[in-house]
């Protein structure tokens, strides 16, 4: 959600797992920023956690991804309890809804342009 | 991409495979939009292909996650010659890096705000 020129993060040796989060915001604020700043820095504490990318169209669709290790790590993430509050504080202020899609990956790929194409 | 409002792909019902895309994009416009609406259209006719969602940061960090009932519809998504040649175009003028993800949806859930609520 930042301004910034943030890399993807790189494909990783499989297996691995992708929590695919998309949602549909409600026009309210109501702390979200805030929140979702404070999840960003809890969820690398969770053993396994592999990286987060998150985007958000200008009209309100939005998209983290983020992977872990293995179930486990998912799991406690799901169990945290600043977690569980936040998200049941998103159902009833900033979301008109959501998907979400827990899934392992198979196959990855990357690709880096050449510094000197860059 | 887009500025509508428009709600992400519903959960379904597991097993089914997400693709996600996440790329930083070149300074370069290049007749991307173009391409990506035209690509956008063609994986419609794909079997198995259950639906899209893409985001982008203003800081050009891109997510795209498109849904497929199984590898054979990944599999000829990623042989359609449309797509291979657009993909090779884009590592030459859109991208500085990007990581591909195909991975098994194991598990799902969705939200939807009720009415009285909105």
């Amino acid at each position: 959600m930042s301004e910034q020129r943030v890399a993807p993060v790189a494909a990783l040796q499989p297996p691995y797992y992708a929590v695919v989060f998309t949602s549909l915001r409600t026009e309210r604020d109501a702390g979200y920023g805030e929140t979702a700043g404070r999840l960003g820095e809890l969820v690398k504490e969770i053993p396994g956690f592999l990286g987060e990318d998150a985007a958000r169209t200008p009209g309100g669709l939005g998209i983290t991804v983020a992977y872990f290790r293995d179930l486990d790590g998912i799991e406690r993430w799901r169990a945290h309890a600043e977690h569980r509050a936040a998200k049941e504080y998103g159902r009833a202020h900033w979301y008109e809804r959501y998907s979400l899609h827990i899934a392992k990956v198979e196959h990855s790929h990357g690709f880096v342009r050449e510094a000197r194409e860059a």
